[in-house]
């Protein structure tokens, strides 16, 4: 089981935790915390043999611990996911073989695209697919159309894997950090659209790509993971995108990865990994 | 010698460049080339052994060339630079000690700084130190104190290694090419001031440092090295400081290294590096 | 058209062969030249607009170039491959999906595997998949088995891609510089079996992969790119093979692309790459 | 105060040690954890809040873990080292700047070099400088004559910062966990002398660097930290031995850093770095 922790620091908290666990008898396998100074907030969490102990051990941390905290006890489980994608195939190729090969612990319940390009990459799954064709609608309803395809599943979260289209504030807060994008910069630099044609006009010797959770402002949510190539003067837009997408595809299934293991808190517009 | 050439881009070049090369003699030791071709523009570096046939090379190149060519021939040999610097040491301490033992082909004639506290670190080398406080001074009448000091030596470059104050426009134009400047994050994410605060109050895993010609515009100029390093949520603005430190010196360094072995170009707001 | 040039280093190469293109009237877009001063080698590789000018050009350098020249004009073409794999399903899905959706020029013949389980993966994309079990056959004969699969097909290269039985001398020997192998650790560290086993139990804090050209020594062929990724105590050997199934796929498809786009010349038991 | 607990993992360590924190009244800042499996073995690190509660804590702590338990309790304090180098500044040029501006927590008490070489660059920083000739002695002699120096300080630790001779295993014994050298390559690929001729002649693409605790097997001991950067076919061995000066002196200098912090254990030929 995974339990996790937050509430404002007070002394002490680690030991009536792990007290509490001590005293039910179960074995800690991994122990992470972190106090986050600025807004006195305390994280932990923690992994322990078996799946037993569950509303038990709610109920005495809730009488042990702050008023304020939010305890999240999960069992190993493998979660159901929607992709969302337009034309680029590597995240979604990515992803898909994975979760195929267990390298990721989720499965993927459909995919859905303002585009038809990859209907075939999903077909080779024998995933659904959904185009659902945003040249056809106002966004509205092309938003509404989406909203009537997820409502079909029971998921726990939706990945845009080179989702190109702006989701509106009411579908990004129905989803609020069940959303991760992947963004194909190194954020905050060349926001927006075209960040490889921003990067290569100005001349940067590094790109990157970093995977965030969604939230209203464009490319502003929690950042989960990054990371960075050295590419050269040499390197055209079209040389950049291909040597990005490496980094992209890695740096989304990473913070997947981590957001499914539960290693992920949420704080303001950060968030802390263990 | 080193030989450097950029022109419009036409057939022959190449070919025109090494068989006056050849005719005269002399054996190319390493040439790269390079074709911009968003602006028509051709480059070339072309190291060559010996330091023979300089006036009569570049008479027969510009004869050969195209009529707009910038040819350069430079022969092996040292630099001469003035560092300038705030409160931090280790841009300088670095700087001082390659040169010092020969890893970086550049002597320094002074450093000049807005505080007295690396008066200390220029004295063990025995570098003439001048220091002008910015608090005594206009901004003008500032930079014409550092302009007298600059103008007692002969200098090739200016480097500035963390020196906090933004010079006018019309500092920066009168050396033009030949300023350089480490910018400590991985622009153009986190211009301006306090870089390492804005990491991380955007909670980014990856921080960065820039070495750039200094422009007109501030954290604008072209890019000649970046380079990036991970970091986490548990670090605090100052402990992003401190990482982030030995970036900067090491991009520094590595910027200054390909300056001075000329293998640098500057198109646009861009740099060629061979 | 790619042009390459292996020859014995002599005053002029470059300026004879940009001469003789020149004269053909042919626009070179791209250019590399590099002399290996140990073996007193020229490597030149140069990309001209357009296919045409080849049995002409061959004839006219062969009579400028020494006589040792290697000369080799490659049109712009997707490659002929076999892929050779065991279990591990990670290198083989990137390969596919890049082929599929023209991310590398290359398309895939078959797939030949000494296990069953990847037959699905193989099947998802048409692929006709070979089982030939290693259990079944001698050493010998299993490999005469491969070799009959291969010798139906017309291939430019093999890649193993994850294909963990060594291969004979023979086998070597037959398709020498056209097959290449994924060694999943940073070598020379940990050649031969289990190098993750292997990092783990050195306690190493960054691991990595290699791509190389397969000669008979094993894991000592031309290396042709490598990465590596940060990993430390908390990994288990079964947590660092996971962080490097991301490095050995990444490494492996720039290999490819390195080779396929005809930038890679072996020298002995190094690399020059483009 | 920064505790540092290891010992036979059993149920309840960490509720143990907080709970005797909590009880004292002190506050935890900082608190890690790790249990290596292989040896059923916990180690845990706590800073907290101030310098109270020393012999106390240890009695009370010493009463309730496990009685193989190792406890440390260490005040934020300077180290107090030896340098040890034999031609090449870099290593002891940035360790002297760190500590000089408090950048690294520590101060050297001396330079022991068997060459003359760097006495200028120790004399810059007024440290006292002991050249003692290797090719004066025999090795036994040598040795002595070194042991003579260090015997005058009381130190903590010595650096190895680019000291060239091999040290018998009387003198690694004497010094167990408390010396630390940097290794010029990414072990355990090119042990031994050379490591970049061995890189060169390898043709690698990447290379790098390793600080360890020094064993009896040469570069065989506990890794603290390693790190690479990118090569290529161009670079020669001095070349490859230019751009891996960067690497060891970042190497060593943030692994000096986690080792004064008391941020490393080290169990069996590993570290458990936090």
């Amino acid at each position: 089981m995974i339990l996790k922790i937050t509430c404002t620091d007070t002394k002490g908290l680690i030991y009536k935790v792990t007290k509490c666990l001590y005293e039910a008898g179960l074995n800690i396998v991994k122990n992470d915390e972190y106090v986050d100074t600025d807004v006195n907030r305390f994280f932990m969490r923690t992994e322990y043999e078996g799946n037993e102990g569950g509303d038990a051990i709610l109920e005495r941390l809730k009488s042990l611990l702050p008023k304020d905290a939010k305890i999240k006890l999960t069992p190993d489980r493998r979660r159901r996911i929607i992709l969302m994608a337009s034309k680029e195939h590597h995240c979604l190729s990515d992803i898909v073989n994975r979760c195929e090969n267990d390298d990721l612990q989720a499965d993927i319940q459909c995919v859905i695209s303002n585009h038809e390009v990859l209907r075939k990459s999903a077909a080779r799954y024998d995933i659904p697919f959904y185009f659902i064709d945003h040249r056809k609608y106002s966004r509205q309803d092309h938003e509404k159309k989406i909203l009537e395809v997820i409502d079909q599943y029971d998921i726990d979260y939706i990945i845009l894997a080179k989702y190109m289209r702006i989701l509106s504030s009411d579908f990004v807060q129905k989803y609020r950090n069940r959303m991760i994008n992947i963004h194909h910069s190194f954020l905050p630099a060349f926001k927006g659209a075209r960040p490889y044609n921003q990067a290569y006009m100005r001349g940067v010797k590094v790109i990157g790509a970093s995977a965030h959770f969604v939230s209203e402002d464009l490319d502003e949510g929690p950042i989960i993971e990054q990371d960075t190539i050295r590419v050269h003067h040499g390197y055209s837009p079209r040389e950049m995108a291909k040597a990005g997408k490496d980094v992209e595809k890695i740096v989304l299934a990473r913070a997947l990865d981590l957001v499914f293991q539960e290693k992920v808190f949420i704080q303001g517009n950060k968030t802390i990994v263990f």
